[in-house]
């Protein structure tokens, strides 16, 4: 394949996780070292900061600072979520994209999301293509969801199922420490996946986990929901239950919304709403008379860098090298995805996914790997996830706080005059 | 002062904190080791374990999973909130701890925990010097709160504030990904003194903290806040606030409260209510047109072991083990303390308290340390409480998740015939 001299521009896109910098500092790094890279952009924004022509000159950064988004969590650049629109229908963004792309001279785009960023990646690729442009285009997967189709796991979930498990494991001690008993209802990050709330069970398996575990691949039954969790408080006092925000009923109504039209009067007269958590502490409270507390784990599961997963942070790393070598190769038009070697030692490598098989789908927990009764993970699971969350990674300290990468933020527009 | 040999009894009451376990270590390790202590016990739940004779034999632990307890959150021997009576009034719960330290022989009684728990060690000292029985009695300080009076400090509280500073500094970075701007509303607890609440201008010290502190030491004018949030929402779009749970209107009414008849009905005709975080975030919504998010740092704030302040796990391994020299050398009816030497340089040694000052009373934030504006913290704050959270403390990993202690609890009741 013929060497393509010209401009890498790199976005970020979607939910932040403790890690996207980290695939940031890969394909910085690495761009940075190959002789075919002419000038190295990351896009504020996402694809905004193309269409708007805002984006930075990261050779411009300080080289420490760009090692120091290793361990920076949420999106350094600033994320996006815009769905560009097909281009048969209208193809104003595409064509603003190849204007700027040939004002900069930007050959190389890379692009670090979930599902929708893969359409997005997916949509300028084909584009390109078509208009006769030559550009290679790469996929760069982040999720802490993991629901990416086609490869074996996403950067972003083991930092986060890390997080999640030890949190969940000091919530544990936090949590029994009455002898009044207590059910604590933690809710977990998913819309239709469960991995992340699945990663809980590694807590139960290191022996200070959830008792019941509700996922949103499978329909949520409030009766035996309440029937479970009322049969193991009578037995043991203690009881943790993690359930998915994406729980939904059998006619697929999320529970979340329930406490919407519960009107649920409580014992003072007042009505009590709020997320999935409170929804559900406010339905037990009706039918268990105990201490009852809900915990949402929030953005904070999400941007947890003090207790981040080497192993994750490794890969989201190389993911974003290996996107730009594969494209520096003469690779187009695929995502970067991770295969796993069969046996039991942990071992990952890298492979290409197209990307037009991986935009807009989804990778759900296999029913095989939920138990029987809908409420727990059995070892698949575990062999699968404990590989992920192996290592410690943080970023260093200052006075015993974190120190985060600051970048300078050189506006390319300011520098370039074509 | 003469030699006292007997048996040595610990307790653990109140709220969970990181280093509880710290100083129930400090004082077991300490007491294992000195010759006049006959047997040392650990109560279960505090107080209720004396009164129904349930503590364990903590010289048949395993000495590593004694150590282990120094980086172990929460009350590994069970809490408990339970408030004895006057004697005066009824002396039944005296009469009955009298008939048990006598029966087990113990001469040495701590008890650790906050003011509520400095009270019924106060009460219990008094009763056995009344009762002529010879006991040496000797309150350990523990608080997230920070609040006890007569300590510079709590352990217990630094841990906490390096956890809520570290989380705060990552929810920035999560904060202000998108363009449009974030509203973003922490809840801190801290009923009646902002201690933990105010720990969140250390991360504001360090470039990515809240922009607004609101603490229970003055009381908390809704329009005023409004006004606040809503002003730095137009100027900067990205707007962090810190609320302590406690904060109160002048009227002395929790604004949490607020929630409950405000009958706030949000666009889709539900009425929204919850927690003081949901509540504010409810209230902002029917006033300011941006993306509003609350979250509630709950009990994960408070049993953070993973992110301890090293200071904090010594001093509290520090305050166990001095509770016993210093009874051992016959001191009685106190609590220790923290006394820090003046200067630049953080140093600081115990000091002995009289149980009957400390008990009940409460210590605030003084109002000069407070900005005018009575929404934000000033430099003296920070210079005292940055030297709290210095070095990092956690547990040892296995598979990368926490290896907390685990007792034997080997009940003495089933060991000891008298």
């Amino acid at each position: 394949m013929s060497e393509l001299k010209g401009a890498v521009i790199f976005g970020q896109s979607g939910g932040p996780t403790a890690v996207i910098n980290a695939s940031a500092a890969g394909v910085f790094q690495e761009a940075l070292r190959q002789k075919a890279i002419t000038a190295v952009y990351g896009a504020a924004h996402g694809i905004k900061g193309i269409l708007e022509e805002k984006f930075y000159d990261m050779g411009k950064e300080d080289p420490y600072e760009l090692e120091l988004l290793k361990t920076t969590p949420s999106s350094a650049l600033g994320s996006v979520r815009y769905k560009l629109k097909n281009a048969e229908e209208d193809e104003t963004d595409y064509k603003r994209i190849l204007e700027v792309f040939k004002k900069y001279n930007i050959r190389y785009f890379f692009y670090n999301g979930g599902n929708d960023s893969m359409d997005t990646c997916n949509k300028v690729s084909k584009y390109m293509q078509q208009a006769g442009y030559e550009c290679r285009v790469m996929g760069v997967p982040k999720t802490i969801d993991n629901d990416l189709w086609g490869t074996d796991h996403c950067p972003g979930y083991g930092s986060a199922a890390r997080y999640i498990a030890t949190s969940i494991m000091e919530v544990y001690q936090d949590a029994r420490v009455y002898d009044q008993g207590q059910i604590t209802i933690l809710e977990i990050m998913g819309r239709n996946a469960g991995w992340l709330t699945a990663s809980s069970a590694l807590a139960a398996d290191a022996g200070c986990g959830p008792d019941l575990i509700y996922l949103p691949e499978l329909p949520f039954d409030l009766d035996k929901f309440i029937a479970e969790v009322n049969d193991l408080y009578q037995k043991q006092k203690n009881v943790i239950v993690a359930v998915s925000e994406g729980i939904k009923d059998k006619d697929g109504r999320y529970i979340s919304e329930y406490g919407q039209d519960l009107a649920y009067t409580d014992s003072f007269g007042h009505v009590q709403l709020g997320g999935l958590a409170s929804t559900l502490v406010n339905i037990l409270k009706q039918k268990i008379d105990a201490k009852i507390r809900g915990i949402e784990f929030s953005l904070l599961q999400r941007c947890a860098a003090h207790l981040g997963s080497r192993t994750d942070v490794d890969e989201a790393v190389l993911a974003g090298e290996m996107a730009v070598r594969y494209a520096v190769e003469g690779k187009t038009d695929y995502m970067v995805a991770f295969e796993r070697a069969a046996g039991p030692v942990y071992k990952c490598q890298t492979k290409l996914v197209n990307l037009s098989e991986v935009a807009n789908k989804e990778k759900k927990i296999p029913r095989e790997w939920i138990n029987e009764a809908g409420n727990g993970l059995k070892q698949p699971f575990i062999d699968y996830a404990l590989p992920l969350i192996q290592g410690a990674s943080a970023p260093p300290m200052e006075n015993s706080l974190p120190r985060f990468a600051k970048l300078k933020k050189v506006l390319a527009s300011e520098l370039v005059t074509l």
